[in-house]
């Protein structure tokens, strides 16, 4: 027996007899000939059937059966991938138990978005769904070999945590041997503990929010990709990395788009108040007083980005101090506005970072100044009294990238089980 | 300003004027000069200081204070790494704000272990606590590109659960905006589904254990390494790929550890009933009619397997069907014993793993025989009623690993910031 080639090998063996195994993707029966196209990871190829007694019992398995098929591969012009299967022999390896709910074969899944859910295991298998994954998987690649070129060291931190990461409120609550523990909302405390260990570290791992919002841009779980750094000038050496970052994930993903964004070597920045000011300037809308960006707002940055640097990608620094985080380091030269960002990508906001307080008294006046109590906090602050050099960071959320990158309205459709206010399933 | 380099590069910089930058390790005073170890991420630099008010400054400074220092690279046999500073000038970066409660400097950390664990900011400082992370992330890495170089895609799967995984004992409960969820054992069933779809996959992520029991072997949360691949024979091909990859993260750790344990190109397997037949004709122990294997006879099964194969790994395969999980494949020849196998590390069981169930009507029979109700299952099930090849994988405790290799007794001290019945922080 011949081994196994996958489907995308075929052209190299033309002439041969070659073995392809996979999934009965659709069988079209013409009047003398059948067309048998069979699905593996990498792609599907196209088997000639003339003998009708192999057509009739192909026809009588479901689709989705798993098959191995032999026969000679020759090149037709006007077979699908160039080159198909003759002479084929057929072998069931396993039945599909019932036909599916929906055709994979067709150019796009058409069935309710709900039905689709609840049938993930078979919705993944359609090449487009397949696909996002696959860029998913290439941006995690991407992302972890630009940061081990940097001599940054991965971490695996709890998930399970005594107190709520950055506020109080959306967080799961555990039962955990009869105490509350929380589901951790971001590893936010623990890569910077490990700035101390290791100066520079990443964790890609799940993170949990309680919001109870249903919109096509949240999951109540999701992978989040965070980095963390020591020996920092301030904000920008962080977005200098981010930016390298992405151009390694760009790099890793483009032999899986044919059009990629556009990422100019050097990010372009702009300043919140100057974003807010350009706004008014140009739209006559005056939310130079407020402490965030509106959506729209964003939206109207994206495009401004891409007129002006041609970039898809744009940076705001200067959130004002007010809407961020209690471990956010100010500017020193104008304290109400941080030293943090967002980055925007396509107008929507794909990454916030910045540079985080250092120094043990900062911490304690930033968690008083908000009337928070430091004790559930101890180990973290433990970090900052025993020293810790200047620090910043950043979070990508995998599927919102991923659901930008491919253009896609709602992160379901790119993340592997979503998980949302009704949905726990499958 | 010179720029930073790392104190591992200093030989390559003699008779230069350097930077280098870390944290104050130990300050040792003599008569007429001292002696600063600065510590970094990467190892320790000794800088000679001749000018008692400059030691006398440092002196006041506690330990762990973030500083930079920069000076002429000396080539002095006698220092410790063959290289120290001198005429050095001295920045505080960041002073750390209390003497640390136990000394980093000393080749091992002497303070009771809970003092350790509730201070991990601290104690993962500590080069020894460093070494051991750093051996974790080089076995990930060894892992995956292991993984990726056999055409292997990465996935990340929930972790909030609708129903426990493999049964329904042991496993946290949360509170999902009012309905029960639970948090993943493992992420078995998804690695299996995600087979249908990328025939090879792999998922290094957190499990989540509700086991009360607390041994120096077990952690309520720990990082998994999960594999699963199709179109497989049996899991003689899960055995050898499982090789494949330890090979791989032992290369990947060579440079980090002086000695690496034993791994022939060819792991030895053996039967768990000849295993079993071994330990009675060896020992007189007749443990022949047990469902399992015992921990001492995992040990003396190590031993056994040193001084025969000169390995340090050992896979017992063909454990009985009664002791294994419901989707566990069964030896067609001999149907009360299992495709499966545990691996054997110095005797200790260090990964489980072994074929799958892949027809659907095998699945409905399984969980029939146990007593346990489909319906739960339903969105995993239809992995198998929609056609899967059969497959198998199996699964490491990164912990474990790390612990084993190190020959370290507890576990808690290989894991970065340990969860157990008692502790959920820092």
């Amino acid at each position: 027996m011949v081994s196994r080639i996958y489907t995308t090998q075929l052209s190299a063996h033309v002439g041969e007899r070659v073995q392809i195994a996979g999934w009965k993707h659709r069988l079209r029966r013409l009047s003398g000939i059948s067309f048998l196209i069979v699905r593996d990871k990498h792609g599907l190829a196209q088997v000639v059937i003339e003998d009708d007694t192999i057509s009739t019992e192909l026809d009588r398995l479901y689709q989705e059966s798993v098959i191995r098929v032999e026969g000679i591969a020759i090149a037709t012009p006007q077979a699908p991938s160039g080159v198909e299967l003759h002479h084929p022999q057929i072998t069931v390896i396993t039945p599909a138990h019932e036909p599916p709910p929906f055709d994979l074969f067709r150019p796009s899944l058409t069935a309710q978005p709900a039905t689709l859910l609840d049938h993930a295991a078979l919705t993944l298998r359609h090449p487009q769904r397949r696909h996002y994954w696959q860029i998913a998987a290439a941006s995690l690649c991407g992302f972890r070999s630009a940061l081990d070129h940097c001599g940054f060291t991965e971490i695996q931190t709890p998930k399970l945590v005594a107190s709520a990461t950055e506020s109080g409120a959306n967080v799961f609550s555990v039962d955990y041997f009869g105490q509350t523990a929380y589901l951790a909302q971001s590893p936010q405390f623990y890569k910077q503990i490990m700035v101390g260990v290791l100066e520079r570290v990443y964790e890609v791992g799940r993170v949990f929010r309680a919001e109870p919002h249903d919109t096509p841009r949240h999951l109540n779980e999701y992978t989040s990709l965070d980095v963390e750094m020591g020996f920092i000038n301030d904000h920008h050496t962080v977005i200098a990395l981010l930016t390298e970052v992405l151009q390694q994930m760009l790099e890793v993903i483009a032999p899986l788009m044919p059009e990629l964004p556009r990422l100019p070597q050097r990010l372009p920045v702009i300043h919140f108040q100057e974003a807010l000011e350009l706004i008014y300037q140009q739209t006559g809308e005056d939310a130079r007083h407020e402490p965030d960006l509106a959506p729209a707002h964003e939206r109207w940055l994206g495009e401004w980005a891409r007129a002006e640097y041609g970039s898809d990608f744009l940076a705001v620094e200067g959130y004002p101090m007010i809407k961020r985080p209690f471990y956010t380091h100010p500017n020193p030269m104008r304290p109400a506005y941080s030293n943090s960002f967002d980055l925007l990508f396509r107008g929507l906001e794909l990454v916030t970072g910045g540079q985080r307080l250092h120094r043990y008294p900062d911490y304690l006046a930033a968690l008083a100044s908000r009337g928070l109590n430091p004790d559930p906090f101890e180990g973290y602050l433990q970090a900052f009294k025993y020293g810790m050099p200047p620090h910043g960071g950043f979070a990508i959320g995998l599927e919102r990238w991923v659901a930008r990158l491919c253009e896609v309205a709602n992160v379901r459709e790119v993340a592997l089980f979503p998980r949302d206010l009704n949905r726990l399933t499958p």
